[in-house]
């Protein structure tokens, strides 16, 4: 059985003369332990809620997964897959990429990310647990990882998150072939994975990956464990190649068909490429058997329970009608209350509205509980052996918050929020993008998101993040301008089949809102905040914190005379989406000035060649907010000014 | 003498009204055991190359560095500076800036940063010695790192380097005190840190961070350790303030001038604000007369020595002329071979011209050696205990290797270069904003810059990278079409006084350019690479791989009569820089068209109202790379196909 994965990888990887034969070799007997043995999947319902979750984070090694999937009988896997592996169109991925085949739980390839999403997941299985007994939730989270899983700097936040919260459904399956792609592991580090996962909490256990008998005692001890668990599998890389195994050349090329007869030869395996013998397909289809009877009876479970109707939508994922009632009544006693506040303190009041209509979501921060605004009142905090609770303290890991923030998403049952500075969305990067990649629900709360966070200085002062957030597909970014805005962004977030970043200001805010709509402005990404009458002069967009200081400025140029309008733009991405008559009437054909505390990059595209822009030219600096726009001339009298002189005709600023 | 820096913290902060007292004041002990007993620094000269390096990485604590800074006497601060502590234009910012201030040796703030670039010094250190000897070059790193810094995971990536190669100059003082920003550590880790060092094969000792014998000690013995060392403090967080010592309230806020007075009680610390009497600050600056000492004793070595001049040099750090005309041999040879390879390949052969001609470049690879081609014959590896060769395996630690590279350029001697594929910029983004930020020349080589890298699929394909890096201030981004852009990118890397990153192809480009020429034309960002004859229809704009495709459409409709320009566009930074005639000169007032496999944002600058973008619109795919180009339209056909478009008049695309 083992063998026909070996078998599969190697002329895969061939075929496409792209991939990576090493690891699937390496883990066949690994994995052949772990699939025939102990993991409850259904091939024919790929997403009941109860399954396992297999999590591939050494995602070059997808061929293990296809390999897999093609034996236990996915029927979008059908060997002609495998022939197409890494080609356009197909299923079968250069690394396994969520949404594109069956029963794959989660994208990878960037490495880390498995293991730290994974972390997610199995802490979602434990909150749902706690809310619906073992009945209706009783699943392990088994990872594959790599040694660059292991050195990856987010693999430190995920087991010390995973090892504090005693995650004991998570167990990672170590490949420690001792080999990555620049040669021998030796060349680069001397860490001990051993012993610095134990200090993290976990229990480790080390075996021989090619002992079968090894590897299923440690599974075993690993799903009694009262704790996360890493397997360590001693494997040679590319075992079954005479030639080549054991060495980084196995890793990420085709052996070449020479070394593929050998390795047919020498693993006794006489059949043709593609060609696996009926009765080994047979040994695998009957492991799938085992997984759809746990199915039915998990079926039957659920039906007789009394928590079916809750279990069902806490699963379908669906926002509560009660939710939107309740930011509707937000936003409508804030327009009649005219409140002014930071907006992160008005997502703070969003949220607490949000949190008491429904318990789908789960909050937490990476340490900047009070700083992000994140936490209301009776959540309920998430600790070592505690999930009942909806709160949890990430710790100072934006990375492993955004990773695990993913899998939480994936898993099913609530919707994750979670805070950090915007500019330490940075650290998060690698899992933000996949969030997009995998457009999953998961809300970034990014509070102190300028120069208006003050004194922390420039390490702290976002001016690129922007840019950055809204240059990558697939994620709405929200920069809303006063609490209704922060209110109406909540909304969309909470409603979209994709993630959302929520850009919130350290500093207090107006409401500027004139009056209450039943539609979500901010839904159509920019809208008219301020139109002038008679014909406009000049129009004036800004996001966030800088439309208070376009309305300023369009006052002051009012007492002249000149007409402004004020456009305030929270989401480009939305705006993006509008039809073109809408976007011309928005934009309007007087020249435009743009005002956001940030880099210009991506304002051309709304400025238009006759128009200026108003924001950051390099880093920030350490002061009082008010100071530092007035150092960095991100002011109402500067936009007026460049108003006076785009409507003189001057040239572009 | 602790406590006049627990005063001055106090003070500052409280002046401020911002702030973060706890911290020095918490390791107020240490830091007086550490500066008065141990680090040799000397404030009237400091930067003479041999002095120790004290990184504060926990650098919200930065009161602790310019307290210490007044009572050592560096000129630069005296009691103003800390009344102007976190104000406009004062050197006292909110977090400490490498070159607001003598004597701060690196930006810190964003957590693990510190930590991660201290490594990097550290290495340098032993480099430098191991060129130059002990008589040259004999000192320590010293680090003081918080809780934070420790759960970063860029601490792992660093930790596992540092104690790979037994950087036994490097010292850590941890401030154990078990508080972070939301409450006590425990809300949110478990790790058992002693351990986890040891795992990574560092010396730990742990000591009460208020017993100055204690601590003494433990320094004592890891400046004799073969490897790094953890010294872990326990302290109180806020020491002194009676009534909020030890709680997360002294973290990052006043004390309040009620608890300031009673802890100055508490202290014994009758002075007023500001004020440190005489003879305290005597002790104080007779430490700076013991490294004043050193230094000169140093400098008679320095004067007396035989590898004096080469010293001088490498410090000096300027780009040796053989380099330049290497480069520019390089250019003439291949414009006459009309050599046709990928850029990452351009990049080893003008590399392997450049690490001939100078020994100051360390080149290194976060486990990608092979395929970002960073090695060249003869450099010599650097392992544990061998420090004399210039090539590092950085292992599969992206964002570490950007810290170490910050390091290895801030400690000086040596031009740091590091590769990875683009995307992982991602990994890598917050010590590449430090890059940035301390304005550092660090080279990022970083291959497989787009959907031309192929079957690994959209998770190692780049989209929104070259926006977020142009949208970052102080960085210079080059995106080289053929061998000569190539070279001439790593030319003016090298001359630069800030980061850049080079952005190569892993698929075969042509070369494009026609002539050789004296002048680097990169260096003005963008230039015409083909200009019609007559008036130009229509101006084709592209970066990298894609200028082959703007050319080859030019060609196409130059075929039809229709005059187009190709401008190759390698550096967006250096093409703003020019004046506005030569940029209107090389834009043209012929309708645009800019070609790049990326995202849009940003290009809109460049195209105008009436111009068009090709590129990409969303992620990528796995398949080879010529039908991914076919599969998201980036060919010549759609770019000629859309120059009709323009010319016949219709609307902006």
């Amino acid at each position: 059985m083992a063998n026909a994965i070996r078998a599969l990888a190697m002329d895969a990887v061939q075929k496409a003369n792209s991939g990576h034969p090493g690891m699937p070799m390496g883990m066949a007997d690994v994995a052949t332990v772990l699939f025939s043995r102990f993991i409850t999947l259904d091939p024919s319902k790929p997403n009941w809620p109860d399954r396992d979750r297999f999590v591939l984070s050494a995602g070059h090694g997808s061929m293990l997964q296809y390999a897999l999937h093609y034996l236990l009988g996915y029927e979008d896997i059908p060997i002609e897959q495998l022939q197409a592996f890494r080609q356009l169109g197909s299923r079968t991925a250069g690394h396994p990429e969520y949404g594109h085949a069956l029963g794959i739980e989660t994208t990878t390839g960037p490495l880390g990310q498995g293991l730290s999403t994974a972390v997610g997941m199995a802490l979602a299985e434990r909150m749902m647990e706690a809310r619906f007994g073992a009945e209706l939730v009783d699943h392990y989270t088994y990872v594959v990882a790599g040694d660059g899983c292991l050195q990856e700097g987010i693999s430190h936040e995920a087991i010390d998150l995973a090892g504090h919260l005693k995650l004991n459904r998570l167990i990672v399956l170590w490949d420690n072939n001792s080999i990555s792609i620049d040669g021998p592991t030796s060349l680069s580090t001397s860490m001990d994975q051993p012993a610095r996962f134990r200090a993290a909490g976990w229990k480790v256990i080390e075996v021989d990956g090619h002992a079968m008998d090894e590897v299923a005692s440690a599974i075993e001890q690993a799903r009694k464990s009262d704790r996360p668990t890493l397997i360590a599998c001693r494997t040679l890389i590319g075992k079954g190649a005479p030639n080549l195994q054991g060495s980084e050349k196995t890793h990420g090329a085709p052996l070449g068909q020479a070394e593929i007869a050998a390795t047919r030869e020498a693993i006794g395996w006489p059949h043709e490429a593609f060609d696996v013998p009926t009765e080994i397909v047979s040994a695998w289809r009957a492991v799938a058997e085992r997984g759809k009877a746990a199915r039915l009876a998990w079926e039957q479970r659920l039906a007789a329970s009394p928590k079916r109707a809750a279990f069902e939508a806490m699963v379908r994922g669906e926002l509560p009608d009660a939710v939107r009632m309740a930011l509707a009544n937000f936003r409508k006693e804030h327009v009649q209350q005219a409140t002014k506040v930071a907006t992160r303190k008005a997502s703070e009041m969003a949220l607490a509205a949000i949190n008491a209509a429904t318990d789908m979501t789960v909050g937490g921060s990476a340490d900047l509980t009070h700083s992000n605004l994140t936490l209301t009142r009776d959540m309920g905090r998430i600790g070592p052996g505690e999930y009942a609770g909806r709160y949890i303290h990430y710790g100072i890991r934006e990375h492993g918050m955004a990773a695990a923030m993913n899998g939480i998403a994936l898993h099913g049952g609530f919707i994750p929020y979670g805070g950090t500075f915007l500019c330490f969305a940075d650290y998060a990067r690698g899992a933000m993008r996949l969030s997009a990649l995998m457009k999953q629900r998961v809300i970034y709360v990014m509070t102190h998101d300028s120069i208006g966070l003050g004194e922390d200085g420039p390490t702290h002062q976002p001016i690129e993040h922007l840019a950055m957030l809204r240059a990558t597909p697939d994620i709405d970014v929200y920069r809303p301008a006063d609490i209704v805005e922060t209110a109406e962004a909540w909304e969309l977030a909470l409603s979209a089949n994709k993630p959302s970043v929520l850009v919130l200001s350290r500093q207090n805010l107006p409401m500027l809102r004139q009056k209450y709509t039943a539609e979500n402005q901010s839904a159509r990404g920019a809208y008219v905040l301020r139109e002038p009458d008679g014909e406009r002069d000049v129009t004036i967009m800004a996001t966030g914190s800088e439309v208070e200081i376009a309305v300023a400025a369009a006052e002051l140029l009012a007492g002249e005379g000149i007409a402004a309008a004020v456009v305030s733009m929270p989401s480009w991405e939305r705006f993006e989406q509008q039809d073109a008559r809408y976007r011309n009437e928005v934009l309007g054909s007087a020249p435009r000035i743009a005002v956001e505390a940030a880099a210009r990059l991506g304002w051309d595209r709304w400025i238009g060649e006759r128009g200026a822009f108003i924001g950051m030219n390099g880093f920030g600096a350490s002061a009082p907010a008010p100071d530092l726009y007035k150092h960095f001339n991100i002011t109402a009298d500067h936009v007026a000014q460049t108003a006076r002189q785009l409507i003189a005709g001057k040239s572009r600023v």
